[in-house]
């Protein structure tokens, strides 16, 4: 705010959004890569003809619309296109990835059992009180982190789950070793801001714009199986829906 | 940034994000009812024992989360729930939202003929310099705007169609006036930040979080007949999908 009211405007409106325009155009004309770097706020300011302040107006505009990223104080790159979702297809985050010939990667954080509580047993349907195995885990692509999820498993329908490696995909464990297909999802997302601890799991600052995205699978018989809880990085989903 | 570096942290985390959680919990327990007006800053940050800066940054966080906005300097309010969006269903924006117990108004803004440009016809299968009916619009529930939208249409489709009076539902008139159903749509959204004019047609500073959605109509013969573009304040909607 203060930073915006230092900054200067012309008759085309603001200098930054001049700014901001340049360098989307170098995006979107191929000349500035996806994934690789911007130059330097001084060096943006200069060849600009303006200043720092203005420069950072700028490119603090083009991350909010997803066209930027900041990697850990190394400085500014393009993003990359973003992974396609298509909400009414029932492929695994790996298989997807690969699909559009980007590399997956998943970490598990942590793997406890709990019980549930007021909140998990309304998103559930399980009784408070009912075992559930939680799993955090962390995702990437192209190295990249773009999401971290909790993952809320039915611990009687899925016994023994919790000694599996889960730095795979989830859904064909189930599948293979549980001989279990998901009959039922019910999605729901929306935009929202980036808090610790995600934030911090995912290298950003408290703040930062994501999208909300939480998946509730049951087998055929209704029974719940798994209440998925994701925290995306809000430049790296495009939800995409073909309705015939 | 520069008032990050200036907040205060406790053995808790920083103090900002524990005046954000009693507000969050207000909001929650219903002591703060959808679009009632919070104390100003200077209350919150007495009633807290904090600064003003503190204050200010749980507003923020807050505001970025969804659960409260601001209006028109007339102070902060809390979010009403957000409109529920299915994009598999098949309904129009007033019937959706009058289903939710909620009242929604449409202005036309403009109203224009223009020609195919290489974006337009590459997302509507038109040739460039086709005729468009181009309709930009402003949507409200319960007299808040929440989205404006730039809906493209194909003149040769639907002859007249610019005459008609668009304060009202568009699928509507082409179902009664052209005798079409649209038989498929192409349906894409994902956050990003509204900039002007968009976010000054909200009463919004630009950069506020949105989200961006379009969708492209086709009739049974595949025929482009609309092409509609969203911008959404970022608070407003929850995307839900039901799958089976």
């Amino acid at each position: 705010m203060r930073e915006r009211e230092q900054e200067q405007s012309s008759a085309n409106g603001p200098i930054y959004l001049r700014v901001r325009d340049q360098i989307a155009d170098q995006i979107e004309n191929g000349l500035l890569q996806p994934n690789s770097r911007l130059p330097s706020e001084r060096v943006l300011a200069e060849s600009n003809h303006t200043t720092r302040v203005t420069a950072r107006l700028a490119l603090a505009q083009l991350e909010a619309e997803g066209r930027i990223y900041r990697s850990n104080r190394r400085g500014w790159f393009v993003s990359p296109p973003r992974l396609v979702y298509n909400p009414t297809e029932d492929y695994s985050f790996s298989d997807n990835v690969v699909a559009q010939g980007r590399v997956p990667a998943t970490e598990t954080l942590d793997v406890t059992t709990i019980e549930a509580n007021a909140w998990l047993a309304a998103k559930t349907g399980l009784a408070e009180g009912d075992p559930i195995v939680r799993l955090h885990r962390r995702r990437q692509i192209d190295g990249r982190s773009v999401l971290v999820e909790n993952i809320y498993l039915n611990a009687r329908r899925l016994p023994g789950i919790e000694t599996f490696d889960f730095n795979r995909s989830l859904w064909k464990l189930m599948r293979e070793h549980y001989g279990l297909e998901l009959a039922r999802k019910q999605i729901e997302m929306f935009p929202t801001a980036l808090v610790d601890p995600q934030a911090e799991a995912l290298g950003v600052n408290a703040g930062t714009a994501g999208l909300y995205v939480t998946r509730c699978s049951r087998d055929n018989e209704g029974c719940f199986v798994e209440f998925d809880e994701e925290f995306w990085l809000h430049d790296t989903l495009s939800i995409q829906v073909d309705v015939r």
